[in-house]
């Protein structure tokens, strides 16, 4: 007899807010009541942060994590994509400053034989959002209907879509009261969010990429590595195979941030040129998707085989066609003139010689938050064309006057705070730094 | 410049929440602001439940507590009693079965020159409550106005009422809340909500009674010292001479438990007789309140003149006095027959001979709200005929036969379940106990 089932059980959420505050571990069954309870709003938000703040300060177990993950994703709709052969595989980032792999890594996999049925965020605090750069594309919808989504998938293996209203509502629901209560910084809330709305995209794999360093949420590799434990073991509890790679955000990914600017980067990378970093995050990750997804027998192969496909044009024409598909206008990928574009523009200037030490990288990602590139609440609205070119990274050498980077802007009442947060972000040391932050810390989950 | 006045201060829920979730101590002003907000409902439930639980967990320093209390009184009206030439001294117990020594000390203390402006509980759970004990007096009134509290304590020195909606507002919020949200068994709450009611009375000293044992709210003696010191503390950090006594609540206290049995004995100790422990109870509370109120030297000499009281009848006068000034009928003082009587009896017999060993004392008072005589929900009416009168307690000889206990009660359905409660609460040795509990354990705060 399952838990879930058991009809002599009954459900009182006080029981299960108890328990939690008293260290013990919810059944599959307290879980199942509570989330589909708080779905339904059967019981208050009062009762549920509470719950929500004991999980943060008491933890929870690997199987309470999976049965919480599990709820939520049956809260909803689960994509049905068993109508496509071919195996399904996404990549999902925690966030952090130039991150736009998922724009070269949907085709870029696609194109290799892989399905991927991407459903991604906008930006939020610091952090980009693949949504918002897709939108600096004119005329690309994000908001296909599930219908369309399928057949965008079919048509060319990848398909792009913001969270529709049937996947995972109880996420929904769940993330918009931690957001009030303080109760966010739980990683096992974060991998019950992040596992629940990525497996009900009906996907067969799934590769995460665990950012570390000052630009990510999870500012220690410590907190970063336990993350991503916990997503893998989920993970594979339900029958996914996953893999999590601990990446560098320490410093931005690659050399542009703001929306616009960021579609340009990924067409550089499309074209097989592109800033080694983003590059070979985009090369390191393809191998994996292409790995996990069958297509090739060893991670090695799949990223010799991302390699040639950046090289040869075939994933740009496959991203071309995904930005057609969904409305956009492809013109921009030859000519990035049809993208917004800022009006005025700044260069910051280095005031000394020596050695790029740090790039803080919250505070660059906030300098372009500040320009209005991200959102600072929920409920603003973005400003694609605005962003912030790096002209240098961590080790490079500048001489004094030498520009550190561009800031495209279209509010002077704006620049000011950028340009101080950018200035703030550097240091400049008179030697090279002693070590190199690597790209990838770890793999987890192999 | 005081916290609490700073003008660049401002105040954010979320900020406090993060706060004391990562273990912070929080700033007089948070806290006021905190509880200012929720009491003008300028901050949701959601976000107070989270904060609650969180300092469930997280626990509060004595200047929290004190700062909490603080503004949860000042959350609504302080009497103002300065017209009373006399000391004012309360008592409050944290509850337990049997405890009906309110009834007591308030007409006890008052003779010997003390005022007593007693704002008392209903019963809730397995204890009893002072309002309904003196409610089942015909004609009782509780809910006095204040000018009419006033009125009654300026003419016989005690007045025993309910809580008014104009004291601590924010304790009657906050309760509400963490009854549903499993936030009431935090020490720091439980002392702000008692502490905050208490000192609204406008009193200048305060002897708490924190009961121990089985029938206790805090089972062990070390949960209830811990208590007993926090609110001394606290009593102390607020200005007003504060002593804890912790007594033993592992059996009932006295004979009678049920409303109107508990004053049928309530008059016995007021005729200088009744049953020991609440004799012994009721004198050693009465001497810490004639000497904390003054009108005695030491606490020794305070309950040699509380012995004296009861003896002479003084004592039983002035509670004759205050059920007249308060709408009750004082014949039932003499003829207990004008009290509510149950329909039926039964007694409850030993299966065998020997000592009593344990009385469990949560079940005994579970066995009396079952008959009827207590509460399960806030909203349930209480009988005050029924009950239960124990005719052993720890330590006496039982015969094979003999009754334990009288059982009083008006529904045939419900008789069953509070006798197996009462056969259950009851373990019967060869041998008399090798130690006996103390009724007194410990005081604090001499």
């Amino acid at each position: 007899m399952s838990d879930s089932t058991a009809s002599n059980q009954t459900f009182r959420a006080i029981d299960v807010i108890r328990k939690k505050r008293d260290g013990g571990e919810l059944s599959r069954f307290e879980i199942e009541s509570l989330v589909a309870a708080y779905t339904h709003d059967s019981i208050p938000d009062y009762q549920v942060s509470a719950w929500l703040m004991a999980v943060v300060l008491r933890g929870m177990t690997r199987g309470e994590t999976a049965a919480l993950t599990d709820a939520m994703l049956h809260s909803g709709e689960v994509l049905d994509l068993s109508g496509i052969a071919a195996k399904k595989v996404d990549k999902h980032s925690t966030g952090g400053v130039g991150d736009k792999t998922s724009l070269v890594l949907a085709p870029l996999a696609a194109v290799a034989g892989v399905t991927v049925p991407m459903i991604s965020g906008r930006g939020l605090g610091h952090t980009g959002g693949t949504l918002d750069k897709l939108e600096a594309i004119p005329g690309f919808n994000v908001n296909l209907p599930v219908p369309e989504f399928r057949r965008v998938l079919q048509m060319c293996g990848c398909a792009m879509i913001g969270q529709t209203s049937e996947i995972a509502p109880a996420d929904r629901k769940l993330y918009a009261l931690r957001d009030v209560t303080g109760t966010v910084e739980s990683a096992y809330l974060i991998c019950a969010s992040i596992m629940s709305k990525k497996l009900a995209e009906g996907i067969d794999a799934l590769v995460l990429d665990v950012k570390t360093g000052s630009g990510a949420f999870m500012k220690s590799e410590k907190d970063a590595v336990f993350l991503a434990e916990l997503m893998v073991e989920t993970g594979e509890r339900m029958g996914k195979r996953t893999v999590a790679l601990v990446t560098d955000m320490d410093q931005p990914l690659g050399n542009m941030i703001g929306n616009a600017l960021e579609v340009v980067e990924v067409v550089e990378v499309l074209r097989g040129g592109g800033p080694p970093d983003l590059r070979d995050l985009c090369i390191e990750l393809a191998g994996w998707m292409l790995h996990l997804g069958g297509v090739s027998k060893t991670v090695a192969e799949g990223k010799q085989e991302s390699r040639k496909l950046l090289a040869s044009g075939k994933a740009l024409e496959r991203f071309r066609q995904m930005v057609e598909l969904q409305g956009g206008d492809p013109r921009v990928i030859d000519d990035p003139k049809g993208l917004p574009h800022a009006r005025h523009s700044q260069q910051v200037l280095s005031a000394r010689d020596g050695y790029i030490a740090t790039l803080q990288c919250e505070q660059i990602g906030t300098a372009c938050v500040i320009l209005g590139g991200g959102r600072e609440r929920k409920e603003d609205s973005v400003d694609p064309a605005v962003g912030i070119v790096l002209h240098k990274k961590v080790g490079d050498h500048i001489s004094a006057t030498e520009p550190l980077a561009t800031i495209y802007y279209n509010s002077e009442s704006r620049v000011g705070r950028a340009r101080q947060l950018l200035d703030d972000s550097c240091r400049v040391s008179d030697s090279p730094p002693a070590e190199t932050r690597p790209l990838i810390h770890r793999v987890i989950g192999k």
